[in-house]
């Protein structure tokens, strides 16, 4: 059980906050129970998404961006993508633990959570995972995730801030950029900027976003970064800082979280229904019988679905 | 209106076809009109997909095949995915036509849709698409899509037979192959085989599939292809008519397609109760209300999301 568990939680205890974000991240009933019974205490941390192709630097980011705002005396939480699963064991994770000099310390807590296997899945727990950070009174949560195919959008409905990390890797060129991630970024980091024509990269960028400006907003900033040697760093926790400024001074920090929370109640009450519609006995026991008529093509896939959802809807009526 | 299109459709009208097509890509209830008319005459072509990286040469094969499949006598629908957008132009559709000297030609029907910004779309577009092409008497269909992240395995659910195209490119080796193609795949085609290494990739997935051979069914065949010379097309469609023999020999093929009817009909369900959730007045007029008081703290969102379903079956039960 977690009440216990909620007591320490809210007195500021991390080995009570570890073992809530296990719960959540297992899912189910308690987690909903969990959740439900913090939530009143999220929406104060700043959230910001870190994303970028695999190997493009966003832990070693991460980790000055962490040092940078407990120099500030601010707290800390992290959720990061791990890319390799819980039974390939977590070299990644390991890395990272190694790397960061303040892991343990009481202003930073970070989470990695396996991404595999589960596309849909991550952006939802990774958001449930930023809340309990965020009622546990982190100041900042850093939601670190490896951005390929679609994934890399939902990010926003979870940041306030999207930091996205590219390199200069030879052949690429700006023009070759998906406008995928045009669309989601608040700020590009080009990392390893230090190798040849890095810096020409980030000023094409820069060139790419002045034309595209619609003028009646916020455009991108680009900074140039190098994580080893932490060269940059402090510009791109200034451009975070700027966005969120922004951000503040137009009330959008709000409607940020407002179309957050709407978009994760669609998706919970979509889920919901859905979980109904199968675990139902009452259509459990039709939908075979409908399947064969299917089958024998007296029915189409249409009808079936049609009658599916109609008695499920009986049979929901029947009950209440 | 589509009533004189399906008239004419039934008699084998070209033009009738390709009308309906667009209609069934276009969607919405018009769509669901033409589907369920044409149902019954659905689940005698052979539907064959052909999965793969861009630029493997999955159209040359895709030519090759229909070909193969022209000589024997059988009619041919080919159901081909278009990375390019409709608004950005047809390069690559263009290419194709020109490539395909059996185009037009009354044997042959090739309808090709456009993937971009639908990850999920694709592959219900295509399967309504190869129901109509089915419908229309095509004995062989063809489906072709670009294998990227987690499509590629839907086509399961479409396909008899699926060929994944390899090609030996520098500095793969079989060990690196995405586990997701090996199980999906029936048949390999290892493509531009006449590459440096390309016989030696051949014969090294030859003996993995060995290592992992279940021996309790079908260990996927490998055949080397040259897609300009059209060397190894033969082997290619030997294969297939293996696999095809192997299915209907077991009665795995009815399984096949009952097990797509069942995905379809799942899917179709809820298509159905989400649009309900979200089209509907009586929920409409209470979600903002609940998400004002989910953004006020006084309701989680797993709270908000259980009521709405609660008021959406509600409202149902009012009306009925």
């Amino acid at each position: 059980m977690h009440e216990p568990y909620l007591d320490k939680f809210f007195t500021g205890d991390t080995l009570a906050a570890s073992r809530l974000m296990s719960i959540v991240e297992r899912g189910g009933l308690e987690a909903e129970d969990v959740l439900d019974a913090l939530f009143p205490r999220t929406g104060r941390a700043y959230r910001l998404g870190i994303t970028g192709l695999a190997g493009a630097g966003k832990s070693t980011l991460v980790n000055h961006l962490i040092r940078c705002y407990r120099k500030d005396g601010l707290t800390v939480g992290v959720v990061a993508e791990d890319p390799t699963s819980p039974f390939s064991g977590g070299a990644v994770l390991g890395d990272r633990l190694r790397m960061i000099d303040s892991q343990g310390a009481p202003g930073v807590f970070i989470r990695s959570i396996a991404s595999r296997g589960s596309e849909t899945g991550f952006s939802e727990k990774a958001g449930e995972l930023a809340d309990v950070l965020d009622a546990f009174g982190r100041d900042v949560v850093l939601l670190e995730t490896i951005g390929i195919g679609q994934l890399e959008y939902k990010i926003r409905f979870a940041a306030h801030t999207t930091v996205v990390v590219l390199t200069p890797d030879a052949g690429d060129d700006v023009q070759s950029l998906k406008s995928g991630m045009m669309e989601i970024a608040d700020v590009f980091a080009v990392n390893k900027s230090d190798r040849p024509g890095g810096r020409e990269y980030a000023e094409d960028l820069r060139s790419m976003i002045k034309l595209r400006s619609r003028g009646d907003g916020w455009d991108p900033l680009v900074v140039a970064t190098v994580g080893v040697t932490g060269d940059g760093v402090d510009e791109l926790a200034g451009a975070v800082r700027l966005h969120r400024e922004y951000l503040e001074a137009r009330g959008l920090r709000e409607e940020k979280r407002a179309q957050a929370l709407r978009a994760r109640v669609e998706s919970l009450a979509e889920e919901k229904l859905r979980e109904m519609l199968w675990q139902n006995e009452y259509s459990k026991s039709r939908i075979d019988g409908l399947l064969r008529e299917v089958a024998a093509g007296r029915k189409s896939p249409y009808q079936a679905a049609a009658e599916i959802v109609k008695s499920v809807l009986a049979g929901n009526r029947d009950r209440s």
